[in-house]
């Protein structure tokens, strides 16, 4: 969301040479920008830092200099080039002191797992100022550092135990310690259109959605998102979204957290389909993942499974089987893809075009697949 | 790998309010990461920005000041906040101005899809300094710029877009205008033991690999990576991947770009089976969709399909059905795993215990699902 809005920023350091040298994709990242946005503190930046101590220092000296809220991942494991502690303990001046009340649950843990590794005792560290934050389910715990006015929370940056941490015990603490005024959003999806031509589409809705309001385009795999949002009162956001829906018409597959495969299930299963399987040509078992995922919902038919690139004897039985394949590719980059839907519930085949290539391209020849089946049942 | 080993180091920027908003996860910052590190330009840190012409503009003329390389991804599009063009030419001090041989393409592009939105013509804009990199399979070309003795390279945000102009247009002018010494790497892949107790038993193996010689551990959902790194003879390698694969024995299963289902397939492939389906149960498809992106391999089982949580008609017919049931989670967030392979090629039962939750233990049960395979054929 918008950092210069009134209200709390914050800025995040995703910390580890891992990050920097592409071994790790950062989605601790998207989670927390994400989380704090909806929070009300957008984070305004995002830092992504070496193991090293004095880099580490001086970027959460600069940041609590500009931000409210700095919060850190990663760099809290046991290992030698875990240095987020030191880093931040110079940052703030103060010493790195052994906490008997954070050993007693390392221990405790790795008496369960066998014996604990000395290197695990300087996850027992803390400065002065710190509170520790309690991991259930790892052996780093956090830190929770209200100081001069700034919050600084450090994290783990395994993303099971980062989460947990961060929903039971981050967010409230955020809650108690800022007067949040939290932002309230609604998404609406499109595909089969481009980022620019929606744009001309939605005109004013856009460069002027309303008093209070903002409005953002986001181009993804499964298609081109339309997001309105404000700190203001939720209602205000209706009649964008309501405009928005109309002006884009058929290209509009749903709001919010609505997504292609399940309006696609929901579609088959209003079609009479209560079984769905699914067989995939040369995209490497991108529609069985993505039709995988789905959340099972009532009335909308159910994924049971899929075959890849095999014979009628690996497909699944199921009352309609979406079969996609996906075809060569031109001088712009653009393939075709070959969708149909055979069973008790069928579609007659159809071609469309996709962009992309690799994995993208494999993702959305998929969705575009799912966005036929969506469109055919419902109209 | 080490920002501080001699060379030119690079930084990368990650353009776009959608990354701070946790709209979109930056993979692109995964891929250039591990490029460049490649090249031997490794990246010494990466800032992810807003749409906020100001706030690139310092962030340009700050990186310049630091490295000799700064790549930028994304704000190229056509839309009102896509500023990234106009960040950087704040920054040079440099005027954008319409470059009509940028501007052809463009008119040729759409004449293809149809008529060009009009904002479209800012993607045809450049500053004097800037040669354009062409973008074959989308409207946002690229800039290379080389001035004051700092290169500065922007690439559009869409992965495929950016993939395919990094390696035909990046790559070899980076290879021309900097003296590189490409970094070599080894790396052992573990599963079923963690970073610190691995760390133990590699010992003086990380911390003191060999003269000219780097270590490091990294810990992901399918198992822990040792990775060794040289800008020197590669053949210095050798030695400590031998040593590390010696002192870890079983818990490897293998090395550099080995991976845990082509491994499983491969086995699976050894102990005779040609076909191999997948039965899960409350994974969400994790083990469909980890075995359906395994490369195909000679002498390695083909996977054909699979089921979900479903009953046996679902189940593709195959020499070889991995199943695997996650079961309940106990009070350190340990959840247990219940695997066998049933048909032609069959093994018992086992249950293994997996950390984590929602997504990454769907995950983690997958790839020890597909550990226990492996072990078990090539046992």
């Amino acid at each position: 969301m918008d950092p210069e809005s009134d209200g709390p920023s914050a800025e995040l350091l995703s910390i580890g040479s891992e990050l920097l040298a592409g071994e790790t994709i950062d989605t601790n990242a998207a989670f927390l920008g994400s989380a704090l946005a909806r929070l009300g503190i957008p984070l305004s930046g995002i830092r992504t830092l070496p193991d090293d101590g004095a880099v580490i220092a001086s970027a959460f000296a600069e940041a609590r200099g500009r931000v409210a809220l700095v919060v850190a991942t990663g760099g809290l494991g046991p290992t030698h080039d875990d240095v987020t502690r030191e880093g931040l303990s110079g940052a703030l001046g103060e010493e790195l002191v052994a906490d008997p009340a954070l050993e007693a649950p390392l221990r405790e843990r790795f008496a369960a797992l066998g014996t604990m590794p000395e290197s695990n005792l300087r996850q027992a560290l803390r400065v002065p100022s710190a509170e520790a934050l309690a991991n259930p389910i790892g052996s780093a715990p956090g830190w929770w550092v209200d100081r001069d006015g700034s919050v600084v929370v450090l994290m783990p940056g395994v993303p099971s135990e980062m989460r947990r941490m961060w929903d039971e015990q981050v967010v409230p603490r955020l809650r108690a310690r800022f007067a949040l005024r939290p932002v309230h959003a609604r998404t609406v999806k499109t595909f089969g259109v481009g980022e620019s031509t929606l744009a001309e589409m939605v005109g004013d809705l856009l460069t002027a959605p309303g008093a209070g309001l903002e409005a953002g385009i986001y181009a993804h795999d499964d298609g081109v998102h339309l997001r309105f949002w404000t700190r203001g009162d939720s209602s205000a956001l209706e009649a964008p979204v309501a405009r928005a829906v109309a002006r884009l018409g058929d290209h509009v597959y749903g709001t919010d957290e609505a997504d292609l495969a399940s309006q696609a299930l929901a579609a088959l299963g209003h079609a009479g389909a209560t079984t769905v399987a699914s067989w995939e040509a040369d995209t490497r078992g991108t529609l069985l993942s993505i039709l995988s995922s789905a959340e099972p919902a009532a009335g909308a038919a159910r994924f049971i499974g899929g075959a890849l690139d095999a014979g009628a004897t690996a497909i699944p039985v199921a009352d309609a089987v979406i079969q996609l394949s996906l075809l060569a590719t031109d001088a712009h980059g653009r393939s075709r893809v070959r969708v149909s839907v055979a069973g008790a519930v069928s579609l007659p085949t159809v071609e469309v075009r996709v962009h992309g290539s690799g994995v993208q391209r494999a993702r959305r020849a998929a969705f575009a697949a799912l966005d036929q089946v969506r469109g055919a049942f419902f109209a």
